[in-house]
């Protein structure tokens, strides 16, 4: 999970303090490193990056002296590619020939891996680990096509999740895989064109969302306007990812036409429609309130809560100043455990079952943690653990950062021994279908794949011999 | 508004790392400055203190090494004295006949200035512009008495506000005033005792809470235990702070025996009962949603929501990575205004009535980009501005940092004059009435003045003669 | 010992940014802090301060900026009172009626313990262990007193070793004790007026030197010109350092009328003469040649080489990025002992006798160390040791850094054995009649009270009832 | 000009502190920039660099944790490529089927752009604009080949300066050039072998120098011992670079059996005996003294002042502190000229005439302010600038960083002209063949193109098609 920003402006302006602030737009999207590149008046690309949060890998108060007139930038959240310095993005590639370009992506290749060792014994040399080079490198296998048709010709080598923005030339380029795993789309402010992971980046760039990217397409923006072209190998069913829509993205973006609030709540109403009978029925709950895992179980938990009519109660507070304030892991701070980021109501919780929900459970162990706070700490008489999406039983290929099967709690238990490892007197999940009605989207363009193991099949029919 | 942690343990512990801990639950009272002071095997005091949060002005590494029986600390959020280093505390003081001591205030002297004079003519030197320091002054004037007497004695000369925690002969004293201004509480964890300025630092440090300090008490802690004193002049009349429950204090303390969560909930449940006769009299809401302003509006408005029956939304979420992102102050970061930090769902927000909920508004500005945001970038139908607390239209001189009356926006404008300002269709204060019967105290033990500027009146009965 | 500066201008001027050029020029007297303090446009003293080099502890910038009319600064080497950030100056004072005041201080005030206690049983209290502050406390006491009548008063009251710059109600003023331990001189660039421990400050500054400062003499430079005052209690006899001349000054400055080049190449020759005759007479030496200890013995060393006619040679370099290479004391960096900051020429050095001369010997531990690295790792055949000073056997209680007679090796060994603990083949020191010829000033104004233990003994003419 | 070191121990040593102290005793060599690699227990490369001195780009902490078997590092003075940081060494490169790789590299590769623009035709991506990713790249198009045999081949392609440490599969392989442009020398401490620039480094690092790499020569270093390689394109004629003797390498270094103290005296004493005559016989002295200009002239004035019989005085003074002191360039600061960083004896000078020995002159700034702060601030009678090489006039292609010849001041202007350009009385330069004389080597091994343009012509034999 990646976040990533482009702008292009016919006459120069302040594009790396506009990139700077989308990236903030979308820091959630990854929290480990960001990055910014521009073309500069000379035509030549800079680049800054660092590790940490926006603020600390930029300087906003350069980024706000720079004019130009293309730009684009990343914030990242490790999926490929270990953590090294190397690996931060926008990637930048330097030829005599053609001159040098950036690339920021969101995504992940599967069958980068591969392809990369291919390409390495006729002679290519990687600098990095992350697959993203992978692109780099089958556009400048092609030196003598120009730009836009050697990334089509690359992108049509690859089979993967990606949205990617291209610097070159003094033009922005960007590009959604054909299956749409991850979003990506159009905005404008007069006459400024804007690429972003999620609206909620427009938003706060005081621009207005155009459309989203299709599937497949290619957009060309430079002074002469905003071209659209769509990769030959289409495909006929979309993989939009479902997990965007249950955790991922910020509650104000809208993607691909779904408000992810609305989703959100939907998942919450559908929670409590099936649950409360079995939640009433197998015991009688004292004074019980729903509340949600801060911050993304809140809006979930305001639909079980309007569905059901049990009160909604802001019981868990997140400790707005936990950042950077345990560096230092001593044994005193292990022990606060998520005492350390969450605030809980003590005194409203004590002697009441609590209906938390949370948006999904991949290792369990803050639901573990959470489920003893509540009960040992704070005194709640039962935990009813509600997840608005169904069990994560299988990693994902295509830039969600789970982690193997074997750590996946619910691949590895279920039903009532699940229930009992995390500690909790009831344990809910929401249906595939249900997910599926909530978020509204015709079934076969939502992957699921991380839920119920449907992968992404056959290759694209791109007729590439190296597939 | 500050906040203070005290600790002793009768053996060797790491009290600064659990000082460390404790500020940081107490970081809302204060951002601006943090000191630590502790008490070396040599049975000198050490400090550390600088500018920012806790985790900035402090290295958790170097207190996580140190072990020591007593120790202090501070988070400050300026009020009388500039923001200049010296300014800082723990303020520490040496003397060469009865060793070092230091001091951790919360509160606030407004005689200070005028008793400061008085002692500068017979020779005193200052070294700060703190009101604390003056205590320091009246101390070290009795060299001949032993400390706790003489710190009586120097306590018996102040009139205001004060919570003290004091660091002396490596034991640990706390104290209160008379009128009970701001919160004070003793806790312990195994034979370790705490101080702190809310329960929530126990919460933190695995501590149980025993009781608050009474008013005008004072505790010296140390290894032969806990003994508790009162000063002579009692005052019969308290002055709990109002502010603390409305907006100051953390929602999971629990201050003087009230809940604060509890009493925030009630001032929203009071706000609905006596706004919606008038709020869906007027006119016919569209979709009405109530939501409050985060953080401090959000408990009131569940409460609101509640007692109204009208759906709580989280409608407008607090950014958590808004920190340190925009140092420069940029034009183009100054026309965010608010949206640098709230996100607003707009998708949600569109073509809806919103009540939105605000703990208390000062001088107005916040209140008036809210209206904006959601009236102009959302497109909301009507804005209805409730306050859970009465117009704020008189300073404190007791540690609340209010501005003058001439920047209080209730001071001058009322009425539709002031909802006008505002921008906003309805605007409804909680009369001070319904607020002492939120918080659930005998009205005349809690301090209103900020609301009908009615201040404490007569000087404590402690037949000194400087006043 | 530490550096003092101070500057006056009748129309504000850049003298932030004067007064940190004047302490980068006195950087050799203090490398543990440095601080500036100068009065702003409301007449309030501003002061910034920390530890380390001025570079670290100052920001040139924000100095460059500051336009003011008086200003003072200090570079700080630890002698009385700890290494804490309280001690660090320009000490600043805070006084309601008349105002604040500023002051740095180089030197030693032997009896400040004694004093502090009479104030502090009278209440004073006192911020930092620096003797410093008791000036302030002197002063403060006398309320009714103009200030430099006060500042007379006070400095009545002490004995010791004192150069000092104030600033007060926008004026500067500077005054040097009746013994004139410390230098302190007077130089003009235009019409501001600068006062500095060292002529070297004004080479910087493109100012003159006009004179140094009589002993006795205070000088209060304001708009209306630069008024001189006498203490009324002059000492016939002066003590002026001769460890400035040996060591501590800058080879560039003149003080009090003698050139500390000058006076460095002359103890250079006259070691020449009274040794030259033992060394060739008692072995033969091998080629030999003459170098310094990098960077204090290389003057004497080229003046012994002149006398001598052995040949001068730059045999041991001082390596220039030692500064803080080696922050973590590793067993490797530990092993590698002077290794670290010197770079000795093997190959000039194998097989030849060395005449190493130095300074003087405090510890002896780099006297010991540098014979072994000369003899082991370089090869040398003999190694002689000649110190341009007498043995330093008593601590100095003036403002030299001494530590106590048990630690000063020439104050526990003598002769050989001292040569032996040394491992050098010989070891010849200047006489105390030789130092004093060399320096060329009559032997009763000169302290060398550091070699011969012979301290001022009388109080000073002053009638103060305090001593 | 940069410096290199690397190390092999047979068993894992903390090498990368080796590497960090190896650094520093080179750091003269390059300030720009700092980086370390080596092969961590997974046999993995991994790398820290960074902009400045070695203690500021890397952290002495973790270094001296690290334990390894092998490690190579970089300090940067840059030459080719700008400043970018993908440009800092070591580089590394990272293959799928032979693992990674690392490099530092000493030198200069002046076919590298016609080079690189043939590999990036056939596909390859470039990450930086450094010259000495060619080698990287022409070893990955050789995938077949193993590395030792690759390197071999890839280094005949190319034809320029270089020695160089790579780091793969957890050996340690050092390589010369053919000419012997750069220096390159092999040390022993234990079992631990090292490869460094310069003895110095050995020297520090408590390790014995074995021997200088021979020109051509290839060593593997690993568990089975130092294997030695001859590339099979010799070149008959050497090409030791002069400038290291007269300017670049430090004193106490043998290079390539030319103790560097030795060849700068000799140069010193030549120059006396050249200009002795003319310098004396023109007017009559006014008590002369020789001086070097710090730091780098001072062994030739000593050596000046031995042939010479005129007495060396220290009467410049690099200053110590001028580090980091002056970051913002302000009016004030500029105006200090050469004064920030050279203490001259204005006592001293007054009236004299100064023989001022530099070691060379490139641009002429320097002298030119050098001798304006001798004769206007400090009062000489005459400056006469001696220095210890021939003018240089031309270009340096293979590793020192001198300007284009019209920034070359003795390119432009000669004889008189160029003598009052620099403001001074007498102007002196060493001829060519005294240079070599001094040095001590067969004139036909010598590099001398900056002082007299004849650059290596002819192509090595190395039957390679690419030349």
């Amino acid at each position: 999970m990646c976040g990533i920003v482009g702008a292009f402006s016919p006459s120069r302006a302040t594009l790396a303090e506009d990139i700077y602030l989308g990236l903030y737009a979308l820091q959630h999207r990854g929290q480990e490193a960001a990055g910014i590149a521009w073309t500069n008046e000379d035509g030549e690309i800079v680049c800054r990056k660092g590790p940490g949060l926006v603020h600390a890998a930029l300087d906003q108060a350069e980024m706000s002296r720079v004019t130009c007139r293309s730009a684009v930038g990343h914030v990242r959240y490790a999926t490929a590619g270990g953590s090294a310095a190397c690996n931060i993005q926008p990637l930048t590639a330097n030829t005599l020939a053609r001159g040098s370009f950036a690339v920021a992506h969101n995504g992940n290749l599967p069958d980068a891996p591969a392809q990369r060792r291919v390409l390495e014994r006729s002679g290519a040399l990687f600098q990095s680990s992350s697959d993203t080079e992978l692109i780099l490198h089958l556009i400048s296998h092609q030196p003598e096509r120009p730009f836009p048709e050697a990334l089509m010709q690359a992108l049509g080598q690859v089979k993967g999740a990606y949205s990617l923005v291209f610097l070159h030339d003094d033009k922005l380029i960007a590009a959604r895989d054909p299956w749409g795993f991850r979003p990506l789309a159009l905005g404008r402010r007069g006459d400024i064109t804007y690429v972003a992971s999620e609206s909620c980046a427009f938003d706060l760039l005081g621009a207005q969302m155009i459309r989203d990217l299709e599937p497949g397409e290619i957009v060309v923006i430079d002074e002469s306007g905003c071209r659209s072209y769509m990769l030959p190998y289409a495909s006929e069913r979309k993989y939009h990812c479902a997990f965007e829509y249950v955790y991922f993205a910020r509650p104000d973006s809208v993607i691909d036409g779904v408000s992810v609030y609305e989703a959100r709540k939907n998942m919450g109403r559908a929670l409590a429609r099936s649950c409360m009978g079995t939640l009433c029925g197998s015991s009688a709950l004292t004074s019980p309130l729903v509340t949600g895992l801060p911050d993304s179980g809140t809006i979930a938990a305001l639909g079980f809560s309007e569905e059901s009519g049990i009160p909604y109660e802001s019981a868990i507070v997140r400790n707005r100043y936990s950042g950077r304030t345990f560096i230092e892991p001593t044994q005193r701070v292990r022990e606060l455990g998520v005492l350390k980021k969450l605030n809980p109501m003590r005194q409203l919780i004590q002697g009441r079952d609590l209906i938390v929900i949370d948006d999904s459970i991949v290792r369990g162990t803050t639901s573990l943690k959470v489920a003893r706070l509540l009960r040992e700490h704070c005194g709640a008489k039962g935990v009813h653990m509600c997840v608005s999406s169904p069990p994560v039983a299988f990693p994902c290929f295509y830039g969600i950062d789970t982690p193997s099967r074997k750590e996946l709690i619910a691949a590895q238990l279920h039903g009532d021994a699940l229930r009992e490892r995390l500690g909790v007197d009831s344990l809910f999940y929401l249906s595939r279908e249900e997910l599926v009605a909530a978020v509204g989207m015709e079934e076969r363009h939502l992957c699921t794949a991380c839920f119920d193991g449907k992968y992404m099949e056959s290759p694209p029919a791109c007729g590439c011999s190296r597939f």
